[in-house]
């Protein structure tokens, strides 16, 4: 009857160990589902930020134009390398995560069958028992019932080995999957920081290299008309007229007074 | 009247350089702001995860439940390092490109004052080209006018040089800014992206390392009992009973009929 008893104790740990698994599986697999898309979504992000760098140096005089543009260039390498990293966690982090759904059900149905087993054994033990206890003095029916116990005590046995052997097999599996999975993880995040790096070192040294004076100059240049006090001069009196239209702010055209 | 043509070229030009400013600082800082909220996003979902290993770690065995939660603290350590990150970009890359929009308004203004001034000039250089074209011969009127006119490009000659420095010194703070702005934000993730890959691979020798096999040998010792066929021995007819109780996975209480 011990037995039954550590049966009882054993399938507990293997119900539990089942029942752990379809917990923080679906718990990790929902959670990393969740961080890879945040993480494509950091990805988006930064690809509007690029578009923007390209943009406004378009605006900007050549040096600043040239900076952006360049480390425009480097952040989308790094989204690049982002867009890996989301595609590696979803086929080595989330979908072996998810695979293990199926598995655990299997594995649910896999004990559900031996506690059909182990059941069938203890009716034949509580047969037996109600046997001994009102009709002691018949051999015959003890006997037989005996032989009832000792057949569910069989299959109860077999049935156990086997279900020992599934949840031996299938724990190993799961702590070998969990080492490889999140290892996996790991070292996509390791490849991930070691090309953010490299790339975000290399657009600061061409943002740091870029020469703004020379900008500066461009852009006084364009800004500045060589007037001073010197230009708020007389209009000259002498009306030289000339073809030359010129367009105003406003809708009203002019013809120049002066040259 | 080249001057006036050459102003309004000039006005234009700082015209964009304000609405560039003003365009792209407000793209910018809308960008980085929801760049900075998803990295936190990103940073709770890892918080998540952390809580999730150390809480699966608890269900498992001594070597991966110090495996789990060894890395769940090497993960801890990158969500802080992600934290910080979140704070320096909202310090020193979104509150900087938030204040530019306050200065470019004043920017604005100053531009609208030199429109009403230049307006001012050419208002009167309309007024002497129409009297010189109605009353060409009245020189009194056309002296008057052309002396309102020399004092109205005085004026706009003073403020345009006023203005080519206020736009002048913009563009050189506003190039710098950028240039500053996106410096730090590139510093920011080297040292970000720097810590998390050492730490990642602080994480993965972790997980490397962990013996799966002795956590294999436990997990046996509590799912297996020393049954096998053996055990399905046929229950022995001499009844000792004994004080034990034991629990049913049912709600049946049962005195074991064996020791």
């Amino acid at each position: 009857m011990n037995i039954v008893l550590s049966r009882d104790a054993q399938v507990k740990i293997m119900e539990n160990t089942v029942s752990n698994a379809e917990h923080y599986f679906g718990q990790f697999c929902s959670v990393m589902a969740s961080y890879t898309r945040k993480t494509a979504k950091l990805r988006d992000k930064a690809d509007e930020l690029v578009k923007q760098l390209i943009d406004f140096g378009n605006t900007e005089n050549p040096e600043l134009r040239s900076a952006m543009k360049n480390m425009a260039e480097e952040l989308a390498k790094i989204q690049d390398y982002r867009h890996a990293q989301v595609e590696r966690l979803e086929t080595k982090v989330v979908a072996p995560m998810k695979m293990y759904g199926p598995l655990i059900k299997e594995r649910r149905a896999e004990i559900k069958k031996f506690n059909t087993v182990r059941n069938k054994e203890i009716k034949e033990l509580q047969k037996l028992e109600k046997l001994r206890h009102r009709a002691p003095s018949d051999r015959h029916m003890i006997v037989s019932a005996e032989s009832s116990v000792q057949k569910a005590s069989i299959d109860a046995a077999r049935t156990t080995q086997q279900l020992e052997e599934v949840i031996d097999n299938f724990q190993q599996q799961k702590i070998k999957d969990i080492q490889k999975i999140f290892s996996d993880f790991l070292t996509i995040e390791m490849i991930f920081h070691a090309r953010a790096l490299e790339v975000y070192t290399s657009a600061f040294h061409g943002l740091q290299d870029c020469d703004l004076e020379k900008d500066m100059e461009d852009f006084r240049a364009k800004i500045h008309i060589n007037t001073g006090t010197q230009d708020a001069r007389p209009v000259p009196a002498t009306n030289v007229s000339s073809n030359t239209t010129w367009h105003m702010s406003s809708t009203v055209r002019w013809r120049p007074v002066t040259d």
